[in-house]
């Protein structure tokens, strides 16, 4: 999956997707002229993965409940002692780099959707995993299945959002073991952007790639990935069977996994930047390892979530210094192993969208952007820890990811950008308001906001003093009145009810 | 003054102040261990240095109102005719390279706050020159001298701000031309960290001379810079007399001035990056050109304020992508030249203390960091376009600050830091909330945030559903509350209260 230009015909979907492609704005996922910000030399990096190694080798990682899982890794040369796998140094270093791709296309069913996921590229992916919602009017609740579509919605149509995310909110009103077939169909039928599938059961992971060849041809699975999914690791250095069982239904089907050590520093790892990063790339590099031994070639991201923690209480805290070293850390041992890279987003201890959200938030996501993270989960809507997404905050982080894609284009170093024309036209002390320069780059000079106020503050006073989260509330608002869903071929959509009332018939409501 | 080894000893101030150092908790100033971030390689560096001696010697730079400036520039090499200059290709680099020390000490009152300008070195300074204020108790109102002194306590107070500042507020009920007095004699009197001095007329900076000569001595100043003064450029491409005299003044008395072009990119300049960081370049080398022939070795700072502009109302915007890659060019172009930058703060264009200003504000810190600016004006305080500052904004952005400090230290790569030892003796799925490496490093392993709350959802609730603007605003009124001025020599206070009665009974009120 290394080269974008593979061939994308073969794919019913995506012959129709073509067709039936919807004209909502977009902006194209990032690519970056710029080289990433490094925090750390030859020498450093060298010693992390030298430390990742020595965990390998001598503490191990356990991979519970998965026989087959430790027959394979035993079988590659492992060493497994009842759940406990020990690795020769280098082994899953060698495992990774010979079969993982370096890049690969997530295929959307508009293929205007289709995002490059690795090299210079960076795919904005809404919030994950909520259980709370909130907004200006209702306050924090419970997230229900109508906040879910309404995220879906919003993700749709944002400008800057290139990938339609997984679990936007958990949509506690409908039963665990059902919810995420109206969570899948939800991305499928009122986004038309690529989307994440179920984790919390190996046999969820398995109804989320029946969906996929329901709407995207069974064939085309085989050589196209649509699905990206999140399989966290049990840190410190635990894969456990659902994630194991999630990973492989995914990878058997040839869909893309992100392995992701989730790690609050001090609890989950050791305190310290360095050690995070070790343990880290130790997790990481195992949980791709079975990936790629349970099927050479299934795309995967090396995830990073670290977060410091409040040493008075034990909260996790975000947007301090010390994850955003680690971040950029783990960028660049992502980039010298290969693979594409997932971390950071719009992270915040807040409860709600002001101005700590979003300092936090911003202090993750400008580390984020120049560290050069290729997948990044949590981009709009997170607050609280992750425990609340929130529809305000969620249109002000949107609008941030907007301007980073203007950010990343660099300098225009062209002769309309290096404007020497127009200085040497315009006399010492006269305003460039009317010169022909300006006027012709007017239009497209300044990435535009539509959340931020710039009126003089008597204007701002006049329109009501509102502060930026009541502007956002107007905003989000405004965009589901207009929601207008993308085009679907009615008998993709007929399959899939049909598939989700055979399954949730299936079974009775369980609440795990 | 580029070596910050050079002898302390000589004036009676310094002696003074390591005799009276107070014990106000400070961060020192940042010396960072990252290199900082670069958006354009030597040949885009090289063109925009080219097309700045272009300008220079095309356009030329207008030196209004001041014909000794005309004729030191004459004498110097420079074609001039009327007030317009033109200069030589390559003669203002040469002038300024030839003395412009790459990086001095300004020293403060207490030698503990001494501070270093250039190089690796982050000195942040408060907010500089905004008619109004804010808090939330009050709203917005025009600043008085009773709001300049508590924004020089707070920033006494806040350990992690290097540097009193200058105009933190303008102080409107003082008559505007005895102004200067009062706010030179509140950042002596009620901080011991270093100041700026006033430019709002030639004498008033000899003023702020002369008071420093009465705190530090007078031959003290000859070799060591004391005050650091901000000349703005009157762009395009123009230097003025009150400009040029309040520099000449500064020089003479062998004194620091920011030489800074204020760019509102498509009024004072074109709309294009490339475009403001040559005229930026080329108007900031003239103005340091004229400075190095008023008195070689007088250290310059090469400045930079560039914003956006809201197409729709012409309104500055701040925190914006293109500000940011003026300023990551610009710090390249001052390394290149070999003199301290300055730049950046914590911008933004909200009229209060929101997500918006929060956002506006990091991603011109963030940027303002990582391209590594030396002098930091700007840092804490500013809203709504420096059109006021806020006292809530200003402990938020202070707290921000403090993070830098951390960052820029980069990662610890110590055996402590690694924690090889503490990864091995932690078992698999076990926390190390309780190992010995957890516990020995408890206390610094993470940045404290006093402002952050990141307490549970209830609690916070129970905490009273505080914004982070209303817990700011607990903050600055406690940091007031248990403010104790910094110790001063009775004398040289007596002196300067002396200076100042009799400077003020020597003029009339007037409002200009």
């Amino acid at each position: 999956m290394d080269d974008p230009q593979r061939r994308r015909s073969g794919g019913r979907a995506a012959r129709q997707a073509l067709r039936l492609a919807s004209h909502a704005e977009h902006v194209p996922f990032l690519t970056r002229k710029l080289a990433p910000f490094e925090v750390l030399g030859e020498e450093g990096l060298s010693l992390i993965e030298h430390n990742a190694d020595t965990i390998l080798e001598e503490v191990g990682v356990e991979f519970r409940g998965d026989a087959e899982a430790l027959r394979l890794l035993a079988a590659a040369g492992a060493d497994v002692e009842g759940v406990r796998v020990r690795f020769p140094r280098g082994m899953c270093r060698q495992i990774v780099q010979a079969s993982a791709p370096r890049q690969y296309t997530q295929y959307a069913r508009n293929p205007e959707r289709n995002v490059e996921i690795g090299g210079m590229h960076t795919v904005f992916v809404p919030n994950y995993g909520s259980p709370f919602v909130r907004d200006l009017d209702g306050g924090r609740r419970y997230g229900t299945i109508e906040d879910f579509r309404n995220l879906v919605k919003l993700t749709y149509m944002s400008p800057y959002l290139h990938h339609s995310g997984g679990t936007v909110c958990e949509p506690v009103d409908v039963p665990v073991n059902k919810r995420h077939l109206d969570m899948v169909y939800s991305h499928i039928r009122y986004s038309d952007k690529p989307f994440m599938g179920s984790v919390t059961a190996p046999e969820r992971a398995r109804d989320t790639v029946e969906m996929a060849r329901l709407t995207f041809g069974a064939d085309y699975l085989e050589d196209h990935a649509v699905i990206t999914s999140l399989i966290n690791a049990n840190s410190p250095l635990v894969w456990d069977s659902v994630m194991l069982g999630a990973a492989r239904a995914y990878a058997e089907a040839n869909q893309a996994t992100l392995l992701t050590p989730f790690i609050l520093a001090g609890a989950m790892a050791p305190v310290t930047a360095a050690g995070v990063c070790a343990q880290t790339l130790a997790e990481a590099l195992a949980g791709m390892t079975f990936v790629q031994l349970t099927r050479p070639g299934a795309p995967v991201i090396l995830g990073s979530f670290a977060s410091s923690m409040s040493m008075q209480s034990g909260a996790p805290t975000f947007g301090t210094p010390e994850p955003a070293l680690v971040l950029y850390v783990m960028a660049a041992l992502a980039r010298r192993l290969g693979v594409p890279f997932r971390s950071g987003g719009s992270l915040c201890g807040s409860k709600i969208a002001d101005a700590q959200a979003a300092y936090e938030s911003a202090a993750t996501l400008q580390p984020t952007v120049l560290g050069g993270v290729n997948f990044v989960l949590h981009a709009a809507g997170w607050l609280e820890g992750g425990l609340t997404v929130g529809y305000e905050k969620f249109i002000l982080d949107a609008d941030q990811c907007g301007m980073m894609a203007v950010f990343v284009d660099g300098v225009d170093m062209s002769e309309n950008g290096q404007a020497l024309d127009a200085i040497r036209q315009n006399e010492p002390g006269t305003h460039y308001l009317g010169s022909a320069h300006t006027l012709a780059n007017f239009e497209t000079a300044f990435y535009r906001s539509d959340v931020t106020d710039n009126n003089s503050f008597e204007q701002w006073q006049e329109d009501g003093s509102l502060d930026a989260a009541q502007r956002a509330n107007r905003i989000w608002k405004k965009m589901l009145a207009e929601y207008e869903a993308p085009p679907i071929d009615p008998a993709v959509d007929e399959a899939l009810l049909d598939f989700i009332a055979r399954r949730k018939a299936s079974m009775p409501d369980s609440e795990v």
